[in-house]
């Protein structure tokens, strides 16, 4: 039997993707640019065998079996990756032999964070050792998983690049920066509470191509623009830059979403609270310090500086008071030295708003950080002596 | 003493005025197009008067004394009636009287409803019948007064030209079909609870102009393509064509708004419910029986013919439960003839999703109505024995 284990980071957009030129091969309409958030505090890990034993390809992920022979996208990434092999003439094992093949999120779905990035991003780069084509160029059969799921393939900032080819050859993932060239950024991750029912990213994006009117700018005009512009802020470390650009393309992506019909909304009143937020607080102190992006659901993603964290939990606390503040599992993943009670030393918070009580569910604070890692056999989420998922 | 008494109507656009290319002559980026409602159910009511006596312009606006020599719009919309006066050479009094002028909004400011439209057009409508020049032009005049005021000078459906002069001459607002065109096209104001402190018209369109990159976008291309097919779809008689515009418009409106930087926001979660709600109506009736738009606030204007007023009033209860609608006060305006706790052969109830209860303080029932009207000297709303507000 050979095994693999492997984990892959979360994403986050700062230039949203938000449109396919072609739905099959996920080819997007515009170049897209994330930051990727440190394994530590939220990734997937997956561990994939191949033995002859195995009957049919089989797939469980957190804890359940899901369809894998049916389900076209992860078929495809496993026949990209078996081709790469077969060109390679390098096969460590027959390539008609079955795999089984594990997966955890080790974050809540509850998040609203794009887990499948991550899933498929750390399938792909398991399948890619188990078959000893690591080497090779990989997010290309990622972005067949999972359009974002490329990004997740290198630490730091990282451009897809939408591609100009047919074939989706050259639409694929390149490193901006390492995440050792700013290693301060920190993220805060806003959980909020919300029930309504969301269009998926998938349908929402093939409505708005459809119907839109505004898209076509966006992907064409602005998009091109601000990705030039904040490759800029990123190498002159011009974090006010970054943080505007940032905001502006998190508000322009919900925009054409609502320019949709019918529209899909997917900020609801507390992210809009969080918007407000940061906007005041950023007033308050003087300077860009704070800035949010939302995906394709209300939670908010923070971007700051190591140094204003402390502050910026203590604003948040004053602006958005909750009863399970005190409790250890509020703000989850970096410790924070000092008490979020305190305001350390800013004296701002008479100037921002005050929210009703327990909008958020906790708070994640995490970190920019490195792409997907290799693990030793004693991480496996398999057990090598029946090829079923361990219980741990 | 002159006086003169008229009621002007409130005005709902289809095509949305949202920017302005000159901010002091209020002269629009795009056209827009508007319903005239119905005075019965709302309006602007103003007494202006003149008197050798009067020491001063004053004004009096909902009871209130209010700045009216300081008030450069309000004076300038004087100033022009004026001239036109002067240049007609028929004064029936020496043009340095001081006015009185008391206004009065019929329906609550709680409404959010456009009332300084209303309010500018009667003034100017008002003014025009003191001074003998009311058979002149008088829509640029009142657009100096408040943008969407020169739609409220006509009833029907009225279309603002925004025109190419520097001077405005040509920013005026025209008349595309009259209230007896579609004598049946009625409206529910669904007024919504709200509490969150919005950015004004004036100061949202004066950022958005700066800030949005799709906003031009819109006014150059979109606008024009829309305002001509929905001329079309009103002189067709075209109801779901005139709906899906019209909703269209309204999101694209709010997505311009949330694409400004910092970004404007004037929708609600139960705003979006009420869109979530309209859509799946017009999908269970298999027909576009019901169209949405929503101003620079949270509360939604839906279209309807009046055939279908009781089935959807019926789904509203349904799906937006209120424990004021037993109440007379919550439905007002035109009495519905039927029990609106029946379904009224409506059975795709089943398919709306049901919110949270109370979410609107109460709905108005009305309908396309005329423009500004002259009152006889019994509905004057200033005493003419001293020049001073009645007390009705």
């Amino acid at each position: 039997m050979f095994i693999e284990t492997c984990i892959a980071p979360v994403n986050i957009a700062l230039i949203k993707y938000w449109g396919k030129r072609d739905e099959e091969l996920i080819l997007p309409i515009n170049d897209s640019l994330s930051v990727t958030l440190s394994t530590d505090e939220m990734c997937a890990k997956t561990t994939a065998a191949a033995a002859s034993s195995f009957k049919r390809h089989i797939m469980w992920l957190n804890g359940e079996e899901v369809p894998f022979e049916q389900n076209p996208r992860a078929m495809r990434c496993l026949k990209e990756i078996q081709q790469l092999a077969l060109a390679k003439e390098q096969l460590k094992f027959p390539i008609e032999w079955k795999l089984h093949i594990v997966s955890r999120n080790n974050f809540p779905t509850a998040a609203g964070l794009a887990s499948s990035a991550a899933g498929y991003a750390c399938l792909v780069y398991a399948l890619a050792h188990l078959y000893g084509v690591q080497k090779e160029e990989l997010t290309a059969i990622a972005r067949q998983g999972s359009g974002s799921a490329c990004r997740s393939l290198y630490g730091g900032f990282v451009r897809w690049h939408m591609g100009k080819s047919n074939d989706g050859t050259d639409s694929i993932a390149l490193p901006v920066a390492p995440c050792e060239h700013w290693q301060d950024l920190h993220v805060l991750i806003l959980v909020v509470n919300d029930a309504r029912k969301k269009t998926s990213s998938t349908k929402g994006m093939q409505l708005a191509v459809e119907t839109s009117d505004l898209i076509k700018y966006r992907a064409q005009y602005c998009v091109p623009q601000r990705t030039a512009a904040i490759v800029d802020a990123i190498k002159k470390h011009d974090f006010a830059k970054l943080a505007e650009i940032t905001m502006r393309d998190s508000n322009q992506f919900h925009a054409i979403a609502l320019d949709t019909y019918p529209p899909c909304v997917y900020m609801n009143d507390v992210s809009h609270a969080i918007v407000e937020f940061v906007h005041a607080f950023n007033k308050a102190v003087g300077e860009v310090k704070l800035a949010y992006t939302f995906d394709a659901g209300p939670n908010a993603c923070l971007y700051l500086l190591e140094r204003d964290v402390s502050i910026v939990l203590a604003a948040i606390k004053n602006s958005f008071p909750n009863d399970a503040e005190q409790s250890v599992e509020y703000v989850k993943g970096i410790p924070i030295a000092c008490d979020i009670g305190e305001n350390n030393g800013f004296n701002g918070n008479a100037t921002l708003p005050i929210n009703n009580k327990n909008l958020f569910k906790y708070i994640i604070h995490t970190r920019i950080g490195k792409g997907p890692q290799r693990l030793g056999k004693s991480e496996s989420l398999l057990d090598s002596s029946n090829g079923l998922p361990l219980n741990n």
